[in-house]
């Protein structure tokens, strides 16, 4: 059975992993006959955002592998341990975790970085060839892990796209139902809530980048 | 469109809504035609649990209201503002909050109560006949709201069952797979992570849940 390794960002759309892409990427990964492992760094989110109002929670501080294990039901393992031998391949669910925790793409824009951690978990995939996927705002992770002219994409967002592609990334405009595939490097990005209106069109997506991933994963 | 209320009790198994069965019910809604409105009481979580190490976090208290707008992306709900004339149905999600939020049953055991705010809004849906849904530990809530008799399932755990059926549930064992109804009074229950071992499991029974549920909303 395939077995993939879903990185996750924290508990909330806001200051963490957006909770609908990654349940559904756990359904998917599941419905298709896979299994999965869930990792998250451990580390202070960037910070908390009261998801009702909006603000931030001055007073409050959470951990993003804490909360993270939320979303896997206590299963959810430290980035760190990760080894890419157990694994056929790796997917980044969205959310601003992963542009506030993973990296600083949503604080820095034109001069954001990404996490030791998660740069070192990414780059063993891409190094022995393995397959990952990439969804709604995660792709801006992928100039830092690949070679200038990755493909990919999130969504139809120009300033957004055009801060990625600065830095290295080969944007391709896509609808929130269909993924760009990047042959040469086994990558898959959709676009998830960047585009969605509805948690239906979220899963359409997320199925199709499911599927793709694991075809790569021979 | 066909509008349901889903009713969550927080953000996490242990303290609130089983996320997993949240974002599946809103999928199944969607999927099947539907849409959703979420609701929450704007009350203190019984406790915060750190999900890692399934310790109770003592110097953290979090809102149920709040923290349900994590699983939402925003959009909950005050509880004490749901109107059953808007809606057609109403579906109360899983995990622990049903049971130390929504009611005391996971804390009083067989002593327990149901939250005012929760009964008044399952009653009025309830007294105008319009249908209802209850997964994983929901049932619980039952027979405080029908009178004693009316049918449902936690899946097969005999000592829960016999706390619920002390109040008056008629508790019917029931696979994970399926679904119990009670014709009489428009319910349908499943056991989801009361019996699941993997999350294509859990959305099997809910998607047989949502279904009932819309077919007795004519």
């Amino acid at each position: 059975m395939k077995n993939i390794a879903v990185i996750l960002s924290g508990c909330g759309v806001y200051d963490g992993s957006e909770i609908q892409e990654a349940v559904i990427t756990l359904l998917a990964i599941s419905q298709q006959g896979a299994t999965y492992r869930c990792f998250a760094p451990n580390i202070a989110q960037h910070h908390v955002i009261n998801h009702l109002t909006g603000e931030v929670s001055e007073d409050e501080s959470r951990n993003v592998l804490v909360e993270a294990a939320r979303i896997g039901r206590g299963d959810v393992e430290d980035l760190i341990e990760l080894n890419e031998k157990e694994f056929d391949a790796i997917i980044f669910v969205g959310g601003f975790g992963a542009a506030k925790n993973l990296s600083s793409f949503a604080l820095d824009n034109d001069n954001y970085s990404v996490n030791e951690q998660v740069l070192t978990a990414a780059k063993a995939f891409a190094k022995v060839e393995k397959p990952a996927g990439f969804m709604c705002i995660a792709p801006a992770l992928l100039p830092m892990i690949y070679p200038a002219g990755v493909k990919g994409t999130i969504g139809k967002d120009n300033a957004t796209a055009k801060l990625i592609s600065a830095k290295g990334l080969t944007h391709i405009d896509c609808d929130v139902a269909d993924v760009v595939v990047d042959e040469a490097h086994k990558i898959v990005t959709t676009p998830a809530y960047m585009l969605a209106e509805s948690i239906s069109e979220v899963a359409v997506g997320i199925n199709k980048l499911v599927k793709y991933v694991l075809a790569f994963s021979k």
